[in-house]
């Protein structure tokens, strides 16, 4: 008889995000469920964590009976907390979405959702992150079923350590999704605008905007995939050394004759 | 004639730290300078960006001049700040550090520092981030003329797009360092412990702890040059793609027939 699996749910929009809810309604019947997620909105945090300020945890309830833990940091700190201090056993997946907006291309790296997904890998387990490609009124329900799937094949056959799972659902429903492309991280960005105002004291402040731009992007990556009705999958590393650089700095010699002083 | 390269220096320590003061010494002989860095300190920020709030700027002086820009937000918002708004023309080198503390093995994931030399190479320009392997008392000297070398090697012949290089420094008197290896980011890091403590008020509270260690650290990585007394210089890469994975979720065969309903 196998054990009944551990999966551990969280997110970057708050543990109460409608995207979390979905998730966690549909992994309830792959084994025992635990959510540690932010107890508020955690966007854009990218992989920060929390060393100078302490951390708080409030139990959160549904129903009448306890849904998860709301914790005071970032996406990574929940993951951290929950490891190391909340669960009484490693979980055998984490899972972490599901986030209204995709995060493909370079947007990977300043996702709240990624890096809880990164922090788990790092600790060595298992971890799918997952959006849907929709800000506005999102249908979360076909990115949980396939979210789902994804996760009962990971449970099955494992991943290699130090890999972890990108997945984004195109927001269609199941019927008219075309199945998985398993891609690259592409290139697409946002097409930043830092706008100048003045605060009613008259004093200058800037604020960040921008939109979500396709320019530069190549067949094979996940916003491709996305566009075409796709379900993009990419394995993704925390290991950021380049191979071609490593060779680049070699040729220029600084190992035998750099000049130090 | 050639035109004077333009240099941005950044950090995660803030504006005032003692390391981008002495970096700042030693590069403002390469070329014109400006500095845009976070107003107080963003250590462990990871790539975070400041999107639910406004930005301010505050012009900071030093010996009666101009030494550059406080940003209220992260080090990627300050290098978006100054390509998108503060400067007039593009940096063609920006350098982040000198970061006390060494930005080595899985800490580069979490590093302010790194994130915003990797915001510059998702900008398109050319970066380098520094850090000098000692907490207390560091003297910066040396890694700031070791950093300028670097700087001006790649000032000359440039870096291939998408790659940044990442420096850590031992902390050793510059005739005692034996030189430069070309590394891979290696696997050392924290051990995390998180403490559970009562305020004051009697309540419960948690705190992110935790000492580096080197476990599994493999030669060639950027933990191990620093310890045997090299500088350590790492090509990094913001495209998390992991070439194996993609074969892995291939053989899975999900393209052809994973059931979508």
């Amino acid at each position: 008889m196998s054990k009944i699996p551990l999966i551990l749910l969280c997110n970057d929009d708050g543990i109460y995000a409608p995207g979390l809810s979905a998730l966690a309604e549909e992994v309830s019947e792959l084994g025992e469920m635990v959510v540690v997620a932010p107890i508020s909105e955690r966007s854009a945090v990218g992989h920060g964590i929390t060393l100078t300020r302490p951390l708080r945890v409030t139990p959160v309830h549904r129903s009448g009976r306890l849904f998860g833990y709301g914790v005071s940091g970032t996406p990574a700190d929940c993951i951290k907390m929950a490891l190391k201090s909340l669960l009484d056993r490693v979980p055998d997946l984490v899972i972490s979405g599901i986030n209204p907006g995709p995060n493909a291309g370079i947007n990977v790296i300043y996702s709240g959702t990624v890096s809880a997904a990164v922090e788990a890998a790092i600790m060595g387990v298992p971890s799918l992150a997952v959006s849907l490609d929709a800000f506005t009124e999102p249908d979360f329900a076909p990115a949980a079923r396939i979210a789902s799937l994804v996760a009962a094949r990971i449970l099955r056959d494992g991943l290699p350590e130090g890999i972890l799972l990108n997945l984004n659902v195109p927001a269609l429903p199941l019927s008219r999704i075309r199945g998985f492309k398993v891609t690259r991280q592409g290139t697409a960005g946002y097409r930043e605008v830092i706008e100048r105002r003045v605060d009613p004291r008259g004093r200058e402040y800037y604020w960040l905007g921008g939109e979500l731009q396709f320019s530069r992007e190549s067949p094979g990556s996940d916003s491709v995939a996305l566009e075409e009705g796709y379900c993009s999958l990419t394995p993704l590393r925390f290991d950021l050394t380049d191979e071609e650089g490593l060779n680049l700095l070699r040729s220029w010699g600084i190992e035998r004759d750099f000049p130090l002083c």
